[in-house]
């Protein structure tokens, strides 16, 4: 398995046994969330950030300062070259020489492959469009394994917005690798993608339009969504389907008791916070997972660790 | 006494021993100020600036670095998850994974002792509201021991918005622990706050309405502060008091040759740039102390001085 | 020579010596460019950005983390004190207590010179108003004599918005310095500025008003500019001449074989894509230089290389 340079573009681009690989080593990272690192010392990470996001930012620039390295970059496109009218391949092209790795976060469908296309130092995709999100779903599966022991032979929901939501589709593209019952509970104008679907019906079994209440008692894993404001073209059609779902200490006491509930984060409503103590609530350790994860991509794209 | 994993919230938390170790520790950090140390290597200060800060956000970074630690953080809350809903709660739920520690500079009174509640790591409060901005009040305090070797038995006199300004109103708990002769000097529409004078004057000499001239020649501490605009309701109200008061070298030919002038800056018209290469002039040298005030508390909350 | 403590604002403060042993310096930079150093452990470099720049910013931030130092800093004025009121002598006066020198860019001329007469720690000229950028200048210049191994004797064409590009203006000046034949090709309401004119006729030969297809076939450097739409008092003017010119491998092909295309980029429609993959071009290698010229200020003026 060779890690060293290669993009972090898709989840579809890795094979069941480096995913495994990857997971392994944020679990040997561990231990260096609260000590100090020089695995990275001397290296540069630049955060392209053309959407806002202080979490998946800052959970990059905190792994990378975890392991010795440094962080430069923009959070937001209004403050650079974009608005003198430079394209992403030139932008790439000279960042490249300012950073040994770029994570990129942008609004485009595909941005992060071109940039990959362009680049002499390694892409990671932070979230582009409404289609990929790899880091995250890495995440979920390292969350998944590290609570349930084990990713196979689950049963997953995921709830809410399938249809914009980048964080569910590389999710469904993650689990496509192992042997999960899905079932997608959405509002009809948010169901899954067709080709994430496409993608994913051959390999695992896929349950569309299932209701919360039948779902929750037999489920493993609730993966809760936020219905995303932002994504919609249309005003009117997100106030028909926001609250449209809440899960609180109701409808989880017809859950088996070692549920988790999981959640990319940030939520509106969608979770009550009387869940937030409860022990199946896993969102905030998915966030320290988070960082777990981007320490192991760091370290195995950048060849310290193989 | 026990600063390990404490939040610094308001300055009424601490006792007098507590503010006279925290100013001990700060001077103990004057020959860190220009050579690196490794005190604080491999953590992680979070700022989280929901209003714009240069000033605040700069020194408690330059602290961090100065003391080998690392900086993440936002100055803006248009680039956050804010924008997408999320409450400051979840928030600090998220960051306490990013970072060892969190300064929150926050436009809403009690944001700092909230967060405070739900984070696992120290919140340091950068600011919050118009109520309290309690490293600026130990950056005063810390000047004025430094410049006139004691704080007890000083007159001090304070001008300007002592209605909106959150610094006058930390600094004036801070001095509340000591033997002060107070004099206040304001516009009647900035008079200082009700609940503030309440709870200084059972300890210490507070003398409202006083005028610039009367307080200038026996007072030792002349402490201006900006009419703040951006506190202001109402236009009209700020255009009747702004330009209300100079200091300038006609004032100060009346003051006691050892007076000192504070202000916490920015500063627009209150103090006339004649003044600046006086040697009462006292306001930059401040901003120096404010970044010895800040490694202390890193240092102390960190745990890595008792 | 006397580097350490001095400021660097204008391209005119230097000597042609003191410019050589700045490149040479640089140079002495490439091998620390991917790996790690200590040089500048426990420096801060503060970037004041006034005006948005993705480049030069992350140019400054890159070259200070590769030998060992760190950055605080703003990219955008509208998060920092200049919005309530502050001016620049003050903010220099401020941030000269947090960092080891400042790295400015700012719309208006003469504010690098205005911040240096303030501050006590160095400031360098990241880029003011339509007047001086000398990093970038050196950056040329050093790219100059990296791929032709020499800057006298060579012939020299500059292409585009020569009245209002702050680059052109310091590199004008620094090619002064040179025995170089100078070719100025650009639209009529954007000829290159009298005062600069004046200053470099005397010393180098200067055709003004040349025209593309003559000049390409005989010089060795072609140094492309974009037209700033952002300088344009006016849109309809900057409608005139946007577009006027356009290299492509088309024009190459009446060039010289060892001619190089120079641009300080961003770039937007002056250079066709088609000439970015040829021999000629040297834009990207640009990028990589200025880093290098960058870690050469910063440890020349900080002390550390002589």
């Amino acid at each position: 398995m060779q890690f060293k340079g290669k993009d972090i573009i898709s989840i579809e681009d890795f094979s069941k046994q480096e995913i495994t690989h990857i997971l392994d080593v944020a679990q040997s990272m561990e231990p260096l969330a609260h000590k100090s690192s020089d695995m990275l010392k001397g290296k540069i990470l630049a955060t392209l950030f053309y959407e806002p996001s202080t979490r998946t930012r800052l959970s990059f620039e905190s792994a990378m300062l975890k392991l010795g390295g440094g962080n430069i970059g923009f959070a937001d496109a209004e403050m650079t070259s974009v608005k003198k009218g430079e394209n992403l391949a030139d932008t790439v092209r000279v960042v490249e020489n300012y950073a040994d790795i770029i994570a990129l976060r942008h609004d485009l469908e595909g941005s992060a492959r071109l940039a990959a296309e362009y680049s002499n130092v390694p892409i990671i995709n932070a979230g582009t469009g409404a289609e990929e999100h790899p880091t995250q779903a890495l995440t979920d599966l390292y969350t998944i394994r590290k609570e349930k022991g084990k990713i196979d032979n689950l049963k997953v929901g995921i709830l809410g917005d399938l249809r914009y939501g980048r964080t569910v589709h590389s999710l469904a593209y993650a689990l496509g690798f192992y042997n999960i019952e899905l079932y997608l509970v959405s509002p009809d104008t948010l169901r899954m993608r067709k080709d994430v679907l496409q993608t994913i019906k051959g390999k695992i079994s896929v349950t569309e339009d299932a209701t919360l209440e039948t779902i929750v008692p037999q489920i493993d894993v609730l993966y809760v969504t936020r219905i995303q404001k932002e994504r919609f073209p249309d005003a009117a059609e997100y106030a028909n389907v926001k609250g449209a779902y809440k899960i609180d200490q109701q409808i989880l006491k017809t859950a088996k008791k070692d549920l988790i509930v999981m959640h990319p984060l940030p939520r509106v409503d969608e979770i009550a916070p009387e869940v937030d103590n409860t022990p199946q609530a896993k969102y905030f350790q998915q966030v320290k997972n988070g960082v777990m994860v981007r320490m192991a991509l760091l370290a195995l794209v950048l060849g310290t660790v193989k």
